[in-house]
């Protein structure tokens, strides 16, 4: 089962490299991650997805809390939220291309953040499935670079 | 000074812990990162920024090349390149200041991607010193949580 778990760490050399390796210690591998500061500079927040049986993920999550400089573990699978992610996709677009790339942005409402002659990268954001269905619907154009961030999250709000 | 290193590895666990162990060896704090799957599922991009002298830099990278599960390790300083971060910010938005935040995300081109009565929750993406503009013209409205994704990066194509 997919897990996204949000830690709030201390900003230190080495609290990035000890987290990690609680998961890797277990042959866990982590499918994305994003860490970069919050509102304090003094405080990070990491997002990492992985799967795997959700005994072994409350064990990490238990160790996690043991780390000193971990303020605050959340598996954001235990309440509601928004998970976004951006990614930036350089696709060929040459004279008879160029008019279809443009559509497809428009549709999935991305920017285009990069032109040459032969092609333009397009910044995406969304849900990780609707990032997969923008690089499918590209792929028979002519993908030729990818970068992604890792999947982000924030529990939504209370409606009421 | 800053430098933003993109990394192709295999995607497979400790990876990333041996890549981040790097830079906590010898001290250096990572200030953002993002790792994701490329096209290739097999093979991850990971982009971190960090601020350092060069010389050291030039060493951690040697290092990195020397890992098996690196492909390929670049320096995007020495390139053109387009850097790109998303934020999500939740910001208190009651009767009083709802029209002035939707302005301001309309200025940044953001996107509400959750509204509660008392808060919505803003997309924004662009380069760290727009995200750090947002932020700080939200500011003084209420912010309640801030998420963002690490830098990720793209080599400018030739202009001709």
């Amino acid at each position: 089962m997919k897990h996204t778990l949000s830690v709030l760490l201390q900003n230190k050399p080495g609290v990035l490299s000890r987290v990690t390796g609680l998961f890797s210690g277990r042959g866990f591998n982590i499918e994305s991650l994003s860490v970069n500061e919050t509102l304090d500079p003094g405080i990070s927040c990491l997002v990492l997805v992985t799967s795997g049986d959700s005994t072994i993920i409350e064990q990490i999550t238990k160790q996690l809390h043991k780390l000193i400089d971990v303020i605050k573990v959340s598996d954001m699978n235990e309440v509601d939220y928004v998970e976004r992610e951006m990614a930036i996709i350089r696709v060929k677009a040459e004279a008879n291309t160029r008019a279809e790339v443009l559509r497809i942005a428009d549709i999935f409402r991305g920017k285009v953040v990069d032109v040459s002659p032969k092609s333009y990268a397009l910044e995406v954001t969304g849900a990780a499935d609707k990032i997969q269905a923008v690089i499918d619907i590209l792929r028979p154009i002519g993908i030729q670079e990818i970068v992604r961030t890792g999947t982000i999250a924030i529990a939504r709000a209370k409606k009421k």
